[in-house]
């Protein structure tokens, strides 16, 4: 029977082993599968758009673990009391196709997009970088703290969200943790001095909140919140002067903030960059992008990290999901039985 | 919170409203769905394929609820005792993406299969059809002969297949239930007299359990086990000579026995059948074949079924997969919570 982490089960888990412990592990998990990049069957994910929100499927496979993610993004969700994206997922054994281990993974999802973003900028910010500015104070913004503070020693944040309570919650949750706290009124004010951008916004919309006046010389930049057809962050212009990279180019060009450049538009992947075939930075002036979007890739490395280190402990159930008769060629058994 | 009907609560379900009823209620349900085809967002599942086997993703939306089932095929896995499809499924709120409804499949699945072939057949085989020969008796087969019972009247079987074992099973399962139950040695034999010819063998491969010249006039046969790119039943020539009706072409064409046919070869839907855009079959001499693999509107409508049929019953629990912070913005509360 499958093993499920729940979301009391992942709350724990994170309790038990602390936020930024896991972060750096999920960023070591992976770091090493991005190093093995082509052997993973790679598609972009599926997905089903309206109006008003997206749900989608990320499958991938290494020919040994499968894994999908099940993931929506509902911009106006937060209004009536529910989260943007939730999702869950699920690692299975593709020598038999059994489903292994079942996940809850709206935070896990948070933890992921924070470790990666915080390894893309250990490859890609200036060295000595020390202050953070989060453009959006949503769901994911405590964990791109954590996970720039875990990996690049980051503590200094400057946050601006439109939505006042938002950043006074970012505040609440982080000066108690060590951090440095400055909330601000304008993205002007927020930039101002900052090694490193987040953007994190999620309207489902092509908007700027971010200008290319705004990214001063040798800043990086983590956008994280244009991740659909027609949902992008960034001035077009800002991506035009900086070195982009991205996760996986082929899903990027149609849901990063580069669907908004030409297709020839020059973009390394990010397993490139740790592996040593393309810079991340090459001097301290240069401006420099993370594009992304989330790819499967981080889910498998996700669930691999979260099954490894929930292994054993009371943190995990069972789901009863896949009929076991004991004929296997006897699944009417299951019917006829009196009781199981 | 979703609500989870697990491997227990299924059985109890079918046990409780009796698998006839319940194959005749889907029926019900997925003629209806056909029936508004156009309104459904369509695409082939998605397939991660080893040698020894695959798993599939399969989404389906009509713009409010969307599905989809997570389903492997493994034709060695019996021989370890595993099944050789498993699946489970989810049913979506497309309003917020939020997921509602999850389900084991692996009896559902066999249970939709079952009441699609005996819809098919309604419409395909002649009137005053009374006998049916299954060739291939494993998980699949007490479901089908039960299907076209409930919708078709048709309790005289004669079975083959290569393991003894799987077709005295099917004699146990299904004698006590009324059915007349010939064990036959050959295919020969098998279809010796009879109206309508199931093939659902599994083999992984592209092999000819049915020959032409061994299906007479006016027959129809219901081929479900070839259902994967080089995983046939039937040989070609037999598809050649007959009227030949599918789920959902573009599907078909790379996964069905159709595969190896041109894609010019005409083939109607079973929808085209339904609404009477196409004919099922237009005289008593005709071949007739349903060429089945399994398309995600019968996930549709079997989960939308099944989390109808069980509201409000015992047979339901709960998955706790979905975060639900008090303050949606503020997810990292989950992680500081002392306690949930």
């Amino acid at each position: 029977m499958p093993h499920l982490l729940d979301v009391p089960g992942m709350s724990r888990w994170i309790q038990r082993d602390g936020p930024e412990s896991i972060l750096s592990g999920l960023a070591r998990v992976l770091e090493e599968d991005l190093l093995r990049w082509t052997s993973f069957e790679k598609i972009p994910r599926v997905a089903s758009h309206t109006p008003y929100g997206v749900i989608e499927l990320m499958p991938i496979t290494d020919g040994h673990l499968y894994s999908f993610k099940y993931v929506n993004g509902h911009p106006l969700n937060p209004a009536r009391g529910l989260q943007t994206v939730t999702a869950f997922g699920v690692l299975a054994d593709v020598d038999n196709g059994y489903p292994i281990f079942f996940a809850e993974m709206t935070l896990l999802t948070a933890l992921r997009t924070a470790a990666q973003s915080a390894l893309a900028a250990r490859e890609m910010a200036r060295s000595g970088a020390r202050v953070h500015a989060l453009i959006g104070a949503g769901s994911q913004a405590e964990f791109q703290a954590l996970a720039f503070r875990a990996l690049l020693g980051i503590d200094r944040l400057r946050v601006m969200d439109l939505d006042g309570g938002a950043v006074e919650k970012v505040r609440r949750n982080l000066e108690p943790l060590g951090f440095e706290v400055v909330l601000c009124e304008s993205v002007d004010e927020a930039v101002a001095g900052a090694d490193v951008i987040t953007t994190c916004t999620a309207d489902k919309a092509r908007t700027a909140v971010l200008h290319r006046d705004q990214v001063g010389p040798g800043v990086h930049v983590n956008a994280i919140g244009g991740d659909c057809p027609g949902k992008t962050e960034l001035d077009p212009s800002l991506l035009e002067h900086a070195r982009v990279v991205v996760e996986f180019a082929e899903q990027t060009r149609s849901e990063g903030e580069i669907q908004q450049l030409p297709p020839e538009f020059e973009v390394a992947e990010l397993w490139q960059v740790l592996s040593g075939e393309a810079a991340g930075r090459t001097d301290d002036e240069e401006i420099t992008v993370f594009d992304s979007v989330g790819f499967a890739l981080a889910d498998f490395s996700a669930l691999r990290y979260a099954q490894q280190a929930t292994r054993g402990a009371e943190l995990l159930s069972w789901i009863d999901v896949i009929a076991d008769p004991d004929d296997p060629k006897d699944l009417f058994s299951l019917v006829t039985a009196a009781d199981r």
